[in-house]
Parts: C-alpha cells; sequence; structure tokens
C-alpha cells in the first residue's frame, strides 16, 4: 500500500484484543516512523512514552473513560518539553505541531502494520498529567492506543469528509 | 514506496524550478490526502489555499524572504477557522493539532508525487494574514512551497536525528 492508499486505509479504531500486545518487531517501526519526523528547527522536543504494565495502564485509563479504551494493551503518548521547542520571533511555538506531526506518522506506520490506533484529544488534561508524573515543562496534546482489534471486527471502511470544492481555494 | 519508506525518504527541498508548477493530477492527490485526514470531532476545520497567480505569488513571498522559497511556483497554506475547532471541557482547541495532521498528510502524498515540500512556520504570521486577507477567526500555522527542484539537484537523503533510546520511554 503507498501512503496515499494509506491515508485513506487508516480509521480509527475503538476495540481492542486485551490480550494481544503489538509485535516487538512493528513497535519498533512505528516509533522508528515517529523518530524520523520533522520537527521545527529540527529541535525533536519530544519523548515517546509506551504505556503497557498493568500498573501504568491502571493509572493512564481513568483519563479518558471509554470502555474500549480500557481494552488497550498499550497506550501511546507523545510528550513534549516546551522549553526544547522551536519559538518564533512574535511568541509562537512549535511544539504542538511538532509533537503532531511525530503522532500522524506513528498513526500512519501502525496502519501499515495492521496495528490499530484512534487518536484522542479528549483526554483528562490533568489527571493525565499525574498518571505520568509530567513536569511542570511536558505537555501533552494526543494519546491513542495500541492493539489489534478482536478476531470477528470489521472496519468501517468509511470517511465523512467535506468535498474539495468546499475546502480548496486557488489564489 | 510504502509509508514507512515514505517517511524516510521525505526532506525539505529548499530548492524549486520556477517555471514548472505541479502536474494537476499530482496537486489532486496531494489535496485528496488532507481531505482525508483526521481531526478532533471530525470537525474538519480547515482551508487548503493554493497560491499560483503571479499576483498573489507576489503578495505573500515577502512573508518568507528566502530567495529559494521566491523560486517556488506554487505555495500551499493550510488554513483553519478557530470557531469550527472542537475544544475541551478545560478549554484547549485542537485547531493547531487539526492543521497539522492536514498539512502533514499533504507533505508525505507530496513526496509520493515526486513533489518538492518544506515544513515553514517561520514566516512573518501578521504580513501572511495581510497577504492572504485572513480574517480574525483564521489562523495559519505552516505554509509549504510545492513544485520541483531543478534539473541535477541531488536530495541529502540524510536525517539528523535522536536515536530511539533517548526518546522512547515504558512505563
Amino acid at each position: 500500500m503507498n501512503v496515499l492508499e494509506q491515508i485513506a486505509h487508516r480509521e480509527s479504531i475503538r476495540s481492542y484484543d486485551p490480550a494481544r500486545p503489538v509485535e516487538p518487531e512493528s513497535l519498533g517501526r512505528i516509533l522508528e516512523a515517529g523518530r524520523l519526523a520533522p520537527s521545527a528547527a529540527n529541535r525533536q522536543p519530544w519523548e515517546f512514552i509506551v504505556v503497557q504494565s498493568p500498573e501504568a495502564l491502571a493509572r493512564i485509563r481513568p483519563c479518558y473513560s471509554r470502555p474500549w479504551f480500557h481494552d488497550a494493551p498499550q497506550i501511546l503518548v507523545v510528550a513534549g518539553f516546551r522549553s526544547q521547542a522551536w519559538v518564533r520571533s512574535d511568541g509562537y511555538c512549535a511544539l504542538e505541531t511538532d509533537l503532531t506531526i511525530a503522532m500522524d506518522h506513528m498513526i500512519l506506520a501502525a496502519d501499515h502494520e495492521g496495528v490499530a490506533t484512534c487518536w484522542i484529544a479528549a483526554f483528562d488534561a490533568r489527571r493525565l498529567r499525574e498518571a505520568l508524573g509530567l513536569t511542570a515543562d511536558q505537555e501533552v496534546f494526543a494519546i491513542t492506543p495500541l492493539g489489534y482489534p478482536p478476531s470477528g471486527f470489521i472496519r468501517t471502511g468509511m470517511k465523512q469528509r467535506k468535498p474539495l470544492k468546499e475546502i480548496v481555494r486557488f489564489l
């Protein structure tokens, strides 16, 4: 599958087999795709946290209280260090953009590996900070479960998106 | 090339043939990759602006005064509408993350199409707003040139990145 097909194929999966963590070789390739992401001034102001021990999963799950989220055998967190990120002369800090590129690379790489993901922004940010022991300098904008759907799971294969003519303008 | 290979292959290109705009079929596939991007609560709070007329290019080029940027035959701007974006209960607005996912999809799709790009955040935001006539509700976090390198251009094929062991933590 090429990248255009992968982008069309990726979808948010909300069903996970709790007994099946991601194959180590696949996880390595997913993390490598994030590692290679570009960032403003190449600062790479990130840490990729793979939450997988029963204790850490128990701490992080209450940050997003959906039953399917609690089934995920692993949760990937992209955390950033604000003090490491590039800042423009007008004060804009590129941290959120940098972290999103890395996460997007990993989400697409996961789909290539047959690994299910779901972009989550609606987590309880305060509880997440506590669960991960983040420092005042660290920020998280997105997390995703990692895993495989249970056998028999059927992807929707559907995307509801605005047509190009509504969102593209030529100047 | 699969998505892992595409991610490894993509690099920032700072050399453009001003006489060669992107083939229309390629441009269509690039924009389609952005259209399919996920966004918080599927709000799709974006507009993809392709700047290509001599008049519009002349207005936008002073926003980033590098000679190679001025050679690009087209410039892609991902602009967002803050009022359309999803907002979390603690006030966090997902606009920047949403726009970055769409731009990342288009940057990777462009590489697939043999189209050169370069993530740019260091533009003059005030001048860009004026050049594009953005409303108070609109925001831009990244722009990229679109085009082809001149004949004889050699890609670096290099990425300077931190090793995985410095950026990955298992919990």
